[in-house]
């Protein structure tokens, strides 16, 4: 059978290249090759976004309405309607490369990224919820056998046990007993035991002799649709060992969940999904940061999980074809009984794996561990936490009731959808400023001093979008409406404004927005927006009735909320009320793992949280377009938006 | 690198081929293509059992002590001395022919095979022990969920099956979490579970369709040092589904424990080990039984053990060394903490599995069980039970007192060490008598009628060397002392008596027992008897004090308890007092996983009972070397003994 190369090219320069046979799919060619190509109608030609640009060679393609004659002739092919006949370059787009899973193992030297993890606990403990969980270590010395005590290894040890701990029930797994008869005799009968107590029993994880270093290590995972991020902490102390984050591998199956889940029905589709997620990401991610930090995997004990329901139920290769399929019925909001063994996750075998609980098929677990720690269900006052994800969900209530909706911004918040986008990452713009006559930008780069820039993370995207407006080089629907150097138009007449030239970039081409990502952005932003206007109205409420508003997400840490108000993605309240909470998932996650009553909590807010189905209220659409305009089609929603820069220094 | 053919050719004129490279150690070759070849100094040249005959080629071998110069000549070699040079023939003692592991699925239509466990159960009944477990299937139906009622799929099976069995915690393991979604909606919410209640919880092991047929299967197995059976049980009903017989696969690594545990000491030796009893033993075995029955392996929910404390061990893959090094300690006596999963065994991954309990390095779950359904612990009378294993094991006692004892017996009573030996099979001649002037035999063969003697199991074995002892053919040493047809010298003066000629056998080469055939067997009957004397005196008790004997033992059901008094090998008392029961460790087993009292009687019966060690007691070897004699050195043990046919008809 012959083999024909295939080298996928993208924007920056870089490129992958694999092998397929004669006929072989290029849009199947690139998922194998790990190599996103969006492609939200999975493939059947009907949705236009696999657009791919042939650079070299020939493939054989159906025509589709997607691609004009024009665009044909310049070399634009579906790749899911184009198959392999020879050797081919492919130019693929920015999507793709913007996606890549660049695994990033952060640097926890620096105070910022252990600040939120310190407060989260703080906030926690005034809440009144003791940060103790049920892990321990305990020290256990055994007489040594001889001919007149002959007592079985496990026995002895049980023995010796339950004189430290007081229960009745010692469970003794089959990984420990293997382990015992070397382990005793080795250390001299002296040993230290991870062990887990409740008011059931004492479950014993392992065992190591008395002078080795015991530490209970735990599993903090947030699986957003786009980004997953994780931690490996010291289940005693609550010290963060590790964190790392890194794009989840599911991404070339589908951008959203949707798409996920209609590439899961396929044959094989349920075990290609599950180990995207685990074999190619979160697995790699566990052992690079216990490589960074000379950690066993096997001593991670215990893992919890913030995800959305979509994500939860395809991490446990469970079908998830239920919940987008009325009446929308998830398998499990939550469960108790899954390990770490039965998903193959590269920690301790026995490690239980506690989950974030759904409360529906649209609101999952990373809301709930989301709500939980933002604390707004310990409050009288009225608050609104906003999740800026893949799929943007909101709660809003008080200690009294909390009423939460989710609503479908796509991945632009997190980079996705968008030519320069990328995540809150190394070479990120996370912020920035225009100047009104010159055009010239000012940037804030992620990572160390020097840095240039190669894409700009959703925080940045607010801002330029932001200037842009303000300085009147786009209108109020995202078309640029002024000339200058950074400014661009195409031969088909699409405009864009290049933050960084290529000389400035740090990658091979420069860092640019076009009309279509500020189109994609405004979509989003008006889909966050028109969402908090629908459930306020539906309950009756104003926005002036919000005390406070919580903004999670992998955004970036810098986001300018009064940028965000300015382009009407927030509400125009003051200034004073918006708080930026960081990642809450995996935070809500942390709490979860480090307290047991953490835990037993956020169930709680889970099971009291009420669910709005936006789409069955009339109104939403409509509130959804007028939404999709800087700021807003109804200017008196946003009295303190500042006038143009332009103009007023005029 | 060059291979070379290595060709292993039994006796029986059947051969292995396989492949090695320049330098290979013979025995190593040997084992890994399956081909046992006894090696109890597990390959250091010290023992000299290892002998094989090269044939065709030549070997690289060092001499040694064990083979003259003569032999050597003659092609006679130690296969642990001796690497691989270039493409050889090799001949296989009958031992590695007499221990392949044939593996043999039952006809449960003849009642024989099911009658014992019948027999069984009705015993177990009348001692007030209820033929109960925790398993059963119930019925679910469940109101399909709709947009008012959004209940997710494993609430809404919990609340369902909370009507049905009154418990407030259910377990739903993540196997069965993952089938609900399609079972569910496949079967419009009517299914069926197969559950365990206990007081504590229900634990669900599977679902399916209300309309499929749900069999909770259940599997005993009895791993013997040489042979391993197992049986496949609906453990609603009892009924025995499939039956099978093997060789143990470990048989290639030493005959007895102990060298296996040596083998196991050595790099990668447990894995080694374990595999050779899971995955190239058990796992056939359960799979052929499956496929003879049509039933899916996976609907094997749970499993019973019995097997010496070695072999459970070694079953495990727990280092078992301490089981041979003073002070004798096993890692468990008993564990409730063993899964499917956790050693790779081709049931449902979730099923328990339970095991007889040991009761010390020397005495294991094998006679706990066989105990247990003896039912001597239920009587006021004076028992003893004697199981023939590689390892004889005796109880002695009664409802009061239950002690025990293991003396080292060999595999001869399963037809190892024997030449002509085989386990009780078809093919094997399991009773046979001689006449006495003829000096021809007369022999019943194991099989459909018809079948040709392949080779003798342990009951023919005790006909044959007691007929030949009766008709003054061997002395009371076991050494030829007639001539005639059937009896042949080889050049070194050995005897032998030739059964069945190679036109009148099954296989290419004479039935034939030889001297030391006689000799390995009058050391196994010699250990029994002075292992129950010795335990007696040291109780101050008298055969005559024995009540009943119940011989247990995989020996071959006709056994010839007359034939086994004249040999010296049971007491010499009234024959109405000796039962044959079977395999009881099997049947022990197999009451344990149909009974849930019957396992905890079998828990208290083990904790019960104490150990004697033979070893310690001063008079054992001399007994013992009294008892190496037809019937033995002290004839007044024996005065029922008839003295011999010829002199009677003289």
């Amino acid at each position: 059978m012959s083999m024909y190369k295939v080298t996928f090219r993208f924007e920056s320069g870089e490129s992958v290249e694999t092998f397929a046979t004669f006929g072989e799919n290029l849009l199947e060619v690139a998922r194998k090759s790990n190599v996103a190509i969006d492609a939200p109608c999975s493939g059947n030609g009907s949705c236009g976004k696999c657009r791919i640009h042939l650079r070299k060679g020939n493939l054989s393609s159906k025509k589709t309405r997607h691609i004009s004659e024009v665009e044909f002739e310049e070399g634009w092919r579906l790749a899911c309607c184009s198959t392999i006949v020879e050797d081919v370059e492919i130019g693929v787009p920015d999507i793709a490369s913007a996606y890549r899973s660049r695994m990033k193992v952060a640097d926890l030297s620096s105070t910022d990224e252990v600040k939120i993890f310190e407060h989260a606990k703080h906030q926690v403990e005034e809440a009144g919820i003791p940060l103790k969980n049920t892990m321990c270590v305990v020290e256990i010395s055994m007489k040594t056998p001889d001919l007149d005590d002959t007592m079985p290894d496990n026995e002895r040890f049980e023995r010796a046990l339950k004189q430290k701990v007081h229960s009745d029930i010692v469970r003794i797994p089959y990984s420990v007993l293997k382990k015992m008869p070397d382990v005793f005799r080795d250390s001299g009968f002296q040993v230290k035991a991870v062990i887990r107590q409740t008011e059931r029993d004492v479950f014993v994880y392992d065992i190591s002799g008395a002078d080795e270093e015991a530490v209970i290590g735990g599993l903090v995972v947030d699986i957003g649709t786009t980004t997953v991020s994780a931690l490996i902490i010291n289940m005693e102390s609550g010290a963060i060992l590790a964190k790392a984050s890194a794009g989840n591998g599911q991404i070339r199956y589908g951008a959203d969940v949707i798409n996920r889940i209609i590439e899961s029905q396929k044959p094989g589709g349920k075990e290609k999904l599950q180990k995207a997620i685990i074999e190619e990401t979160i697995n790699p991610m566990i052992l690079q940061m216990c490589r960074s930090i000379g950690f066993n995997p096997g001593h991670i004990y215990r893992m919890s999980v913030a995800s959305n329901t979509t994500m939860n139920h395809l991490l446990m290769g469970i079908d998830a074809n239920p919940l987008r399929m009325e009446p929308y019925i998830p398998t499990f909001f939550k469960t108790n009984a899954l390990f770490a063994s039965d998903i193959n996750l590269a920690i301790h075998p026995d490690a239980h794996i506690i989950l974030a609980p759904n409360i529906g098929s649209y609101v999952g677990g990373d809301i709930t561990a989301g709500t939980f720690v933002s604390m707004i269900w310990n409050r009288p006052s009225f608050s609104l936490f906003i999740d800026l994800g893949t799929n943007g969900e909101l709660v809003f209530g008080n200690s009294d009731f909390l009423m939460s909706c989710a609503c479908s911004a796509g991945p632009a918040f997190e980079g996705g959808d968008i030519s320069c986008g990328m995540r809150a990452t190394d070479g990120a713009v996370e912020a920035c400023r225009i100047d009104p006559v010159s055009m010239d930008p000012e940037y804030q780069v992620i990572g160390e001093a020097g840095t240039k820039p190669v894409g700009v993370c959703g925080s940045g995207i607010i801002d330029l979008i932001n200037e842009l407006f303000q300085c009147d080089m786009i209108s109020p629907k995202g078309k640029f409406i002024r000339e200058g150097r950074r400014i661009r138009h195409d031969k088909y007449g699409m405009g864009s404004y290049v933050l960084a030239f290529e000389e400035e970039a740090g990658s091979e081409k420069d860092v640019e927005i076009t009309e279509v990502d500020i189109d994609n952005f405004i979509r989003a932003k008006g889909a966050i927006f028109s969402a908090i206007r629908t459930m306020l109205d539906s309950l009756g409420f104003d926005v002036s009735m919000i005390e406070d508003v919580y903004v999670a997400g992998g955004i970036g840490s810098g986001i300018n909320m009064r940028n965000a108000v300015n382009i009407g993605m927030l509400p125009d309240i003051p200034m004073e009320r918006f708080h930026y909470i960081g990642n809450s998932s995996l935070t809500g996650a942390y709490t979860m793992l480090l307290s047991t009553q953490a835990e037993r909590k956020t169930y709680e807010v889970a099971r009291n949280m009420t669910y709005m189905e936006l789409s069955t209220v009339p109104s939403y659409m409509d509130e959804f377009v007028a939404s999709c305009f800087l700021p807003h089609t109804d200017s008196t929603l946003f009295p303190s938006v500042e006038h143009h820069k332009i103009k007023q220094e005029n």
